[in-house]
């Protein structure tokens, strides 16, 4: 049916509007999303000295990832408000890249996805700015939804992401 | 030397600080960075359609960029507030994905590159947000940095872009 | 009755503060507002055509009313935060003067009237500063509140409006 | 010429970007503007006394308006970021409506005709919001701006105001 | 028993997180806090008679602390996002100092002592910036809640404070 | 001489204005505040334990302590807009309280005093939001000004701070 396919963002004069979502039903929702930064070995390394010695690139991206889900609907501009009751991130330093996963939680009438994929992409560009100074080749990518539950178009899992939710 | 691969960002203590720039001499400054966002063709398909009839998604990614741009300093911890004095953003629409790419310029003392990556990645998450009722699989990725000017580091180009700056 | 006649943003001490509500009950509210800017009719060619050749004033002006609505608990004080469920903006394109109106939508304690004016005001002054390169005449006016619905005090309609809600 | 009659904020795809400035000269930049809010006597009397016994509606005006005018850059979407040297608001009462004037002042490469109007726009509408518990019928109207100094386009009076500059 | 006493807002990577809140129930909530700012005589002075004759210094710091209560959860990395339902400051003046006291009302998941604190805290530096050319050695202190009530953690009343709750 | 002691953030009207400074020098402005949070000694311990084991909540207030002096402008109503070139903090755990200490710089027009308190105070708040689930009798205090320098006003050294400068 062509009605599924319509970009709901759109209002009748073809113009983006904030979609209405007052007879939504609040439920429980949840979103996690996943990301990386890859860069050159010897980057990788200071990140991980840094942790334990000069400073913390992972706990700054940590608190920037965070506040940034806060902000989406600031950000992102037809994003709805939304009062997030859990935030949370982990990042995973591999030899050449560091995977980075955020959860976000709420009871509330729209998804979190937006909001998770923002906690990812700031805490990325976070530890690209920190790192910057001595490695500008990092690349940030593979900002992907892993999953969303709740609400009416009920619950997304991407296929081949090992995920416990 | 081995002081010149620190990560500059923090201090004795081993906290994070904002460094300090106040002797950095004010030069013309530019970046540009570059991004894309992979999805279904049926997705392409909408998006282009959109642009002429029911709604342009790439002008809302565009201006949700510049907005983000001027919003770095309170989204990245610790980059320094800056007066930038103009961004622009350019998409090109591709069968399974659209590219995105910022150019950032400012006349002062610390350099824009930040600006650049925070504008191309709100647009494609942007992008994201305006399409996710149809498409919830979409990748958004390859968001690095392509050139910058300006400063006492000099001139950064990345290797294989083909770019005119 | 005197009581009735009070501004109720002041406190004992008759200072301002934020009213509290928390005994409201939440129901659904909506508000409509409109507003105008006029200009000169070249002014007024110039928006047509850019809307189809060289760029959409008020596409730009659509998402600055929408993302402005978001922000009225900052810009004015004593409104209270509320999570919008629902933005949307019109214009229709007279001889020497464009017509703007906003609908705004929440479920909630207090009215969302303040959003409604915001959405249109920041709508109008997008218009303006898109256009001052050509026409620095241009004149903002007539913003006012059309309807709102919801809440103890009721429905509000603006008399002699021609609305539909 | 044609070219003059372009509005500049429109890059070559047709989209908006914010305007490249950094070629401008740093000059001495003022702008001022004008607007009003019109309504019942009754209520022209209670911001009357409110000044002086229940609380001052115009203090809170005062200060709505300057924070709006430095948010100016967050609000309207292509406006270049300011470092406002001063900004003031005065107000006078009338019969039936109030008169709000600002003054903005920066030394730099852009102008504050924006700065201007927004203080103006958001003073007018928190006194709308902290009045309309009375009355939900006032105007706001006639926001425009009075004139603009610096700059290579020089200055502009709007005719027939009496200003002192 | 030792879990008592975790800090909770870090997660088991040992890096901060937002708790989440979900399965807390929603509650009346409030919480006040107290601060003073002490300061010389004359400057006392100068701010009574200001507050008739050449400004109200208290009347900006009041707006100042609801506006900065509303945006605790940007400023505080960790306070989850809250609507509050009401916010209101009181001043006392001393011979040598001025007492500031915060009233912060909801109906919501989580507490707003941060809230409380964030409005005495804003209003103290506020008095402080308005007068800090007169006199630079003030001093801000004794921030502290005075009490809260809600939620699972019931009722705190600070030891020794007169209050009336 | 009488006008010495004005509060300059008033206009002619009484009613507060952000003072005009374009005639003002740019020079080099550094300004550096203190002040603490008292704490029960167990509290103090599970700070110390978690900069290790759990959780660096020292490191969670730099953070909080920098994005908040980036943000004073929009904090404190009457503060000028700056852009710091340099934001420091350090801290020092005593028995049964903690020290803050934090570095503002920046080459421009007005002071960066209030940036140098709000980055104090915003640490303060945040140490205690982290900390509030095992101890909220917490009290911050002494947020005060160390020094400052630049500007017409010249150098200004609190009496009794053992101060580096």
């Amino acid at each position: 049916m062509e009605r599924e396919n319509d970009l709901t963002h759109f209002n009748s004069d073809g113009r983006a509007h904030m979609v209405e979502v007052s007879e939504k039903e609040d439920t429980f929702r949840r979103a996690a999303a996943r990301g990386s930064i890859s860069m050159s070995t010897p980057t990788i390394e200071l990140i991980k000295e840094g942790g334990v010695k000069k400073g913390d690139v992972l706990g700054v991206a940590q608190i920037a990832g965070i506040l940034g889900a806060k902000q989406t609907s600031n950000i992102i501009p037809m994003c709805h408000q939304l009062m997030l009751t859990g935030v949370n991130l982990s990042f995973e330093i591999l030899e050449d890249k560091i995977l980075i996963e955020s959860q976000v939680k709420m009871y509330g009438k729209t998804g979190v996805e937006m909001e998770a994929l923002v906690a990812v992409s700031v805490a990325a560009m976070t530890i690209y700015d920190m790192c910057k100074a001595v490695d500008k080749s990092m690349v940030i990518g593979d900002i992907r939804l892993i999953y969303k539950t709740g609400g009416k178009s009920g619950t997304y899992i991407r296929e081949g992401e090992g995920i416990e939710y």
